[in-house]
């Protein structure tokens, strides 16, 4: 697998600057520090600020949603790697705009630990914080020990539903109410078809056969549920909702918006044909869709295969999905 | 290399049908004939129709511009083949709004030939249609016979510089000149790094060496100028640019908006790296950026690569290329 890339230790600063190059009217760094990103949108006093953190090498997840009516900041770490506290607390502070900041991030042991140093460190500030972790990987755990799920694409719809509350000055603990209503009808489930190379290791992070494919996969190389024969579209697609479905079950009359989000390589014709079949199942059982996300949302570089998220939807959650969202790689004007 | 595909005789069909279980609200079909799509947008009486056709497997390329503010109709071809001259031709009835329609295609045989009977069948039916014909790939001939080259990612710009002007009511001939204005300040550059597999073929289109990468690749895998071992993402970067200038001289106080644009596989994270080296070599010669288009725009399926676009701007062209543009797959609003 051929990169293209400088020096791999130079990796994540350098896509970073690339950002900015192109996006400096939308984002900006915090004094000039790589690793954390802010808002260049004009932000109303009293908006509740919503940040991220996470590893690098997902884009456009974490950062790539930091703009206007999403994230205001991201703090940015290695190649799948937490960003340190320290980072993350300089990123809280530049985004209390005098309401309270919510940490919205994934179930990851090291963004855990570093956001609630972080926290610490807000309160002793006076910034008043709040924490909403997402673990919408069904695939991760069974039901039972939903608690300790991986935060995935999902996290996309959280950072827009979030976002958009905040931007209609709704206060800390109505955004965070919300923002937990969406996670409760969120479900992501994925799938692997080929692995990908960290920059600074140069070689994959694991193999699967040419005839097989890991279902239930995360996006940092995690054993799946399932390595099962390749299937054609349909098949796998009928696998994933299935799962998905055993955990959220949806029933006919219920709206919902699908994302089918590439993991890096596969191509967008293949997603559309996911999406098709996920339109023709789910109107099977009367669920009709509503502003699908298809495309590269969360990604791991050059991996191949794709996830499939499902947000059941009801009026406020709608409204807040299709209120106006502008960052570097997220319009809701196309979506 | 392993496809989330179906059987691969359907390929083309219901990656179309994807298309509409997501966007019908955005596109529809002609009468239900999965190989042309319209725009679903009113459309005023007398705007100029805009369209295009092609082979598939290139998405967003070419159906992916049909909306608003681009293309009005996309007759849609087998993987890497063009439509027939009779889809062409009903597409091009359907766009007639009145004031005549522009044919804006790639230079490719099968799309010219198709075209030129489709124009003729229009004519017949007493609709006035014009050709454009997207040239901008500066490797696949020398200046000097710069009517063989291929259209590539260029005319990406193309679609959204001719459906802003048809949008602003132009006439034919006028926005016949304002696209041919703009492909004369538009060139294109690529590098394949690994190759894609034709669905009904099931086998790579071409091998490249795992230390090697070769410039100027066309998006169908036609040969480039040069196979050279692999180097850094500046280096490929800066041979690239210099063809391109090479081609199109920038002098400083030039504006331009430049496209990189992968061709697949290739992560965002990449992409970026290549945008900051751009953005630094332009920036010395004192070239200014407008307007970045970053991401996938023009693909061949699976390949791995990335091609660079460059456009010239004056007034004209930047108020032509910020004007209101919404396609399932582009929106002016987050570049």
């Amino acid at each position: 697998m051929k990169k293209v890339i400088n020096n791999p230790d130079n990796y994540v600063d350098e896509a970073v600057e690339g950002v900015i190059c192109a996006y400096g009217d939308k984002v900006r760094l915090l004094n000039g520090d790589k690793r954390i990103l802010l808002t260049n949108y004009p932000v109303r006093d009293g908006k509740v600020g919503i940040v991220t953190a996470g590893g690098f090498g997902h884009l456009p997840v974490f950062l790539g949603y930091v703009g206007q009516g999403m994230l205001d900041g991201c703090a940015i770490g290695n190649v799948f790697a937490s960003p340190s506290s320290h980072k993350m607390s300089e990123m809280i502070k530049a985004c209390d705009y005098g309401n309270g900041v919510l940490c919205l991030y994934g179930n990851y042991g090291g963004d855990k630990m570093n956001f609630e140093i972080a926290r610490e460190v807000a309160q002793m500030n006076n910034t008043e914080t709040r924490s909403v972790i997402v673990k919408d990987d069904v695939a991760s755990s069974p039901a039972d020990m939903a608690d300790k799920r991986r935060g995935v694409a999902g996290m996309v719809y959280a950072f827009k539903i979030a976002g958009a509350a905040a931007e209609q000055m709704m206060n800390l603990d109505d955004v965070v109410e919300v923002t937990e209503h969406a996670l409760s009808n969120i479900r992501t489930i994925g799938v692997a078809l080929s692995p990908c190379v960290v920059p600074q290791v140069g070689k994959p992070t694991f193999s699967i056969d040419e005839n097989e494919i890991e279902i239930g996969m995360g996006i940092h190389g995690e054993p799946g549920i399932e390595v099962r024969t390749m299937m054609t579209a349909d098949e796998i697609t009928t696998v994933m909702l299935e799962r998905i479905l055993a955990d959220m079950p949806l029933v006919r009359g219920d709206e919902a918006s699908v994302m089918v989000n590439g993991l890096g390589a596969t191509p967008l014709e293949e997603l559309l044909i996911v999406y098709r079949k996920l339109h023709m199942l789910l109107g099977e059982i009367g669920v009709s869709l509503y502003m699908p996300h298809i495309g590269e949302f969360a990604t791991s570089m050059e991996m191949a295969g794709f996830s499939i998220t499902v947000m059941k939807l009801d009026d406020q959650l709608k409204a807040l999905l299709r209120a106006p969202g502008n960052t570097p790689f997220y319009s809701s004007f196309n979506k």
